[in-house]
């Protein structure tokens, strides 16, 4: 049931374009849902995006606008004039309309809302515009139904067919006092099965989760996510009601969270995508490759520093590259799930037993890996027996040492309020890269001597 | 709002259960949100969790045993008789249900059925029990309301109002015909605003989006997604409505979906936590360090084959870890941003024009670390000008054949119908390692010779 493009519809509407054929055009065009539109026109290059948009429905825009990438959207939004981009924004939420102003650039902000139809819409997106976009604040809609606890059913179903207007989606209906101070909630349930004459006060439920504008948008999303909630009211200091979020807005937070884990544990800063510009690429790749690239130096330092140990015993070198890169392992797995925990709030007990724990799985992991290592030396690759033992211990030394480091580093960064995720990913292979070939051979030194 | 367990909770709850008393424990427990009482059985040893289990109303305790860990919920179980728990099934959504009766062992599970109540309830569970769980007919679920397109709005509402009895949560009137096969919706928004004399086959809308039975259950969270949708048609092979997804079960197959690319991006294989057991943990993680291991035996192979050089250029041994921790940086970062582009359905063009793109990046990121490495090699680490000039020709080789391994791996797997995200992590880390070991050696071997 899923539209999906083609690269000959996408040649058609370019030929429709270059032919001016606008009618033949609208009408291709006037079925496709306005997720499926955003996509054609971030096929087609600038110009025919923005000739496209022009030809289209107003109705359709605004949802189309949303849907685009950012610098697509940003590209047709500098074809327009502040009344035409007011005119898109007058058809959508006012939480989607803050969104896309708050990206315009400062001075044609004001023009736009200036040219805003509807005050208090426009009143509505003024406020939405003061709080910070990560927070419940920045994500939440104005548009709910809200109902006066001293009003009885007849005057609430009234009261919410005009609201119910205005929303395009109703979850629940909030009861609120004289003074707007959320008290409860009435389910739509509730609705479609109490008689019209019950007083509100008497049946609203007083129970009813909420956030305040203040709360961070991850931790929104895990009390949703918890309390299994397809929308959530938000209070402002005073507990007031000022607003609601819905469960979609929650899946693109959910989303972005988990992207931004994912890029970081790969040593990829800032939101980038593949179709991304080599320039945008390189500025969310190349930092990490340099902290590499740095780690590296001081690894080539440690093994200068025991040059000693060539002459005799060359063969432990042919072991710093399996060395380095098992710590990097390690370490990774180790901070990757500590993350994880801390993302799902999971985690429980101290931070002793949690290295404890850690310190008897690697210890465990450790002697497995080491065995192997000691018999593969030995027997398979011919290494004497004297290296192959210190290469196994060392194995099992720098196990456990990654893997303390990669359990420790999230859990302290994580309690100073830096985002562990940071900890995964490039720095701890490059930290473990270094801390075990300092092991490995600090360990042969003392083993083997006189270098 | 939220609520937060304090161990002094946990420990008043411990000192009631060993006193025996049972209706202040009762009194304690019986505001508590069901997931919140989840986490604290969570907590609990297992025959106090049985123990409070047994007391709390039953009501909750459905809700309750739906948002426990899958552990807790075995233990709980397992002290429940059949009877007992098909009553807590009879409280169920059927999709709920129906999981939890798929988690029970084989005999247990027709017991259970055989006990339900309601048989239409039964029904429907042991219908959804057929599907495959990743499908979306293993998601949804069976309760919704439906009306039939020759009925008047009225009769509409009056059977609506019954079916909403058994639905927690209306979010979509859906149309069908006498066969039962979708022909469209009625919103919510239509049904608060329209006139109950209207024909519904003249009133409903003839678009909605639907997915079949077979869809995957993450080609179900794209489409929701990307139409931002709330709950969304079931439809088997004949286009008869047979249930209805809702988001917040896709919310929970993204944020599965995201957890199982990260696990395996850091080398973890199955769906670990923090605080599973030892056992369990060694299970996800050691296979993927053994495969780092034997890959480690490969480069040891490959040093071991170049042994000649370390007489006379015993210093190109010192960056080995360099190179090969570079390889692997590049190379997760590269498969990473695929994967990603994957998952999220963004990569357009061919595989030639990407690979070009990521010829281009590394050449540019390449270029800029190879100059870094030239200079800090020979001026801050003193080699010389010969070995310098290697290692950093070498480091751009190996940028280049490590990102464009990371490229090609995971688009070649996933037109195999293989997860891409297999190959990030230890998988490329491991290859990249190889390979940059062996271009950095033959490189050298071509320039200084003789060895």
């Amino acid at each position: 049931m899923e539209f999906k493009i083609s690269k000959e519809f996408i040649d058609q509407i370019e030929s429709l374009i270059k032919a001016n054929k606008d009618k033949e055009l609208a009408n291709l065009l006037q079925d496709i849902h306005f997720a499926d539109m955003a996509e054609i026109l971030e096929e087609l290059d600038a110009d025919d995006a923005s000739y496209v948009f022009k030809i289209l429905d107003s109705e359709q825009t605004a949802e189309i606008l949303l849907e685009l990438d950012e610098e697509v959207r940003e590209k047709i939004l500098r074809t327009l004039s502040p009344k035409e981009i007011a005119e898109e924004l007058d058809e959508l939420d006012t939480d989607d309309a803050a969104d896309i102003i708050a990206e315009l650039p400062h001075n044609k902000k004001h023009e736009v809302i200036s040219e805003l139809e509807d005050v208090e819409h426009a009143k509505d997106i003024v406020e939405l515009l003061r709080y910070d976009e990560d927070s419940a604040g920045g994500l939440m809609g104005k548009e709910l139904v809200k109902v006066n606890e001293n009003w009885n059913v007849l005057t609430c179903v009234k009261e919410m067919r005009l609201q119910a207007e205005n929303v395009s989606r109703v979850h629940s209906i909030y009861v609120v006092d004289d003074e707007e101070r959320l008290k409860g909630r009435l389910s739509l349930k509730d609705l479609l099965t109490t008689s019209t004459k019950t007083p509100i006060r008497e049946i609203y439920i007083p129970k009813v989760d909420f956030v305040r504008v203040d709360t961070e948008d991850v931790e929104v999303a895990r009390i949703m996510q918890k309390y299994d909630l397809e929308a959530i009211p938000v209070v402002d200091e005073m507990g007031r009601l000022v607003g609601r979020i819905t469960i979609d807005d929650i899946v693109d937070v959910i989303k972005d969270e988990a992207d931004k884990d994912y890029q970081l544990a790969a040593g990829i800063s800032q939101d980038v995508e593949a179709d991304d510009s080599i320039w945008q690429l390189t500025r969310a790749r190349l930092p990490w490759l340099i902290l590499a690239l740095l780690g590296g130096f001081v690894t080539v330092h440690v093994l200068t520093s025991f040059e000693g140990a060539m002459a005799e015993h060359g063969k432990l070198f042919f072991f710093t590259p399996l060395i380095a890169a098992m710590a990097g392992n390690v370490g990774v797995q180790s901070s990757a799930i500590i993350v994880q925990g801390l993302a799902n709030n999971t985690l429980s007990g101290s931070i002793f037993k949690r290295l404890l724990k850690e310190l008897s799985l690697s210890l465990f992991n450790g002697f497995i890996l080491a065995t192997i290592l000691f018999l593969g030396s030995y027997f398979l690759l011919g290494i004497d027996i004297q290296i192959a033992e210190i290469v196994a211990m060392a194995l099992i030394s720098v196990i456990i040492f990654a893997s303390l480091i990669g359990t420790f580093i999230p859990i302290v960064l994580n309690k100073y309020g830096v985002d562990p995720a940071l900890a995964t990913g490039p720095f701890i292979t490059t930290s473990n890269d270094i801390l075990g070939t300092l092991i490995y051979f600090t360990l042969a030194h003392i083993v083997l001597g006189g270098f």
